[in-house]
């Protein structure tokens, strides 16, 4: 499997759009199997998955040292087969979470499945605009300017101040802002979100689920989010700065 | 709950060394109860963690609306207690785990029950060797390079090839240099972990894991990693450009 994978983006610049191949990062779904069990699902670099398997396992002390494998072996999927010399007792509840989402159902030919339907076409806003909201953004983030260390996601609705939020973990600060319209019974039929970080599947799926028919990083996107983008007609937007922007999908949106 | 913390740095410039304080982010272990039942630890920025919530279980498809909420409360330790008003019926199987650890059993009075140790002193190293690897380091990100969505991490062992690796997850690309020392049963008493992404608590406690005494970011660490590694004797250094470094702690293996 690849690590990259090249794309027909939409480069926009001053309120001009040009037709563009791009090259992003290649996001797939890898499930680990231990002694016959589903042990998890990651997704990841689709490259060099016995490491991370051996790696990942190694790290929830699950094995002690690379002696504990009788074997591992993958799949053309990315499914990791490992056995263990020795029969390995698990919890699955004590596994952590570092952050939450439906990826692991991802299947892209059944969006249903994931909770995810197209989004409607309603909305239109000037390229020109989504920088300047992109703009403002950036100046809000307060714990990143003191600390480096922080991601930060926002909430742009017409008419009302940006919702803004910032955690150091990147679904952390979506998940803020999504806590904040569902508390509010906000209307999102025409909102933006604008996130400093990178637009991975979950992320995609996050703004798909909430009805935001526009998502805008600062950021790169993965291929996976931009398949997923295009498949529901979300507007997907990376590397949003000044005057510039990358629209990976639905471009039908923006008004040139 | 804060979102930053004052810590005391060891700054470093070009050879000399200055003690100073800095702003870092603060970073929280937070438990969501569903109905009574404990449903997901989250590693976050303790603040806002009502939104948190609420846009988690959202964005998992567990509530649908916030008229689904009977409750919400917090104590001021972190835990959110939340009551629906029906019954709702999850299994705990289908979340979904974007990146592993033990975070959720940190107890920093006991890193015994976390299976850390104290790493042991034994290693030096000049700064500007530290920053040399690191430079090399940031020539080697190809993926990067061409795509601006990747984390990368490597391993700097003495007198060897830097192990390198890149991923979109954070997490995973420094799994993958795990599993890679793991299954080459690598000497890493002296090894470097070389890291572009942050470093949050999970980074740290894999570092100890390894005993790997040095974790050296080009990024920022949050307070909890930074307690781990006090803990543990781990040498971590954030920012580290060019010519310059903060030095978190074990600072006793750097020759200046």
């Amino acid at each position: 499997m690849k690590d990259t994978s090249i794309i027909n983006i939409k480069k926009y610049t001053d309120g001009k759009i040009e037709d563009k191949e791009d090259l992003v990062a290649s996001e797939r779904n890898i499930n680990i199997f231990l002694n016959g069990d589903h042990y998890i699902n990651l997704m990841c670099t689709p490259c060099y998955i016995h490491e991370l398997a051996i790696g990942f396992l190694f790290s929830e002390g699950i094995i002690k040292s690379f002696d504990d494998i009788k074997s591992i072996k993958s799949s053309s999927s990315g499914n990791v087969f490992i056995y263990t010399r020795d029969t390995i007792f698990f919890d699955k509840e004590k596994r952590v979470l570092t952050s939450g989402c439906l990826a692991s159902s991802i299947n892209l030919s059944s969006l249903n499945y994931i909770g995810l339907s197209k989004l409607s076409d309603g909305m239109k806003i000037k390229g020109r605009e989504i920088l300047s909201k992109m703009n403002d953004f950036n100046k809000h983030s307060e714990v990143f300017i003191k600390t480096g260390g922080v991601h930060s996601a926002a909430l742009a609705i017409e008419g009302e101040d940006l919702i803004f939020y910032e955690d150091v973990g990147r679904h952390n600060a979506i998940d803020k802002i999504v806590g904040n319209a569902v508390m509010n019974k906000k209307d999102l039929n025409k909102a933006i979100i604008l996130t400093s970080g990178r637009i991975s599947s979950e992320i995609a799926i996050k703004a798909s689920k909430l009805k935001i028919p526009v998502l805008c990083s600062h950021s790169a996107a993965t291929d996976l989010a931009i398949e997923i983008a295009i498949k529901v007609n979300l507007t997907l937007i990376g590397f949003a700065r000044f005057n510039r922007m990358n629209i990976y999908s639905g471009e039908n949106r923006i008004i040139f």
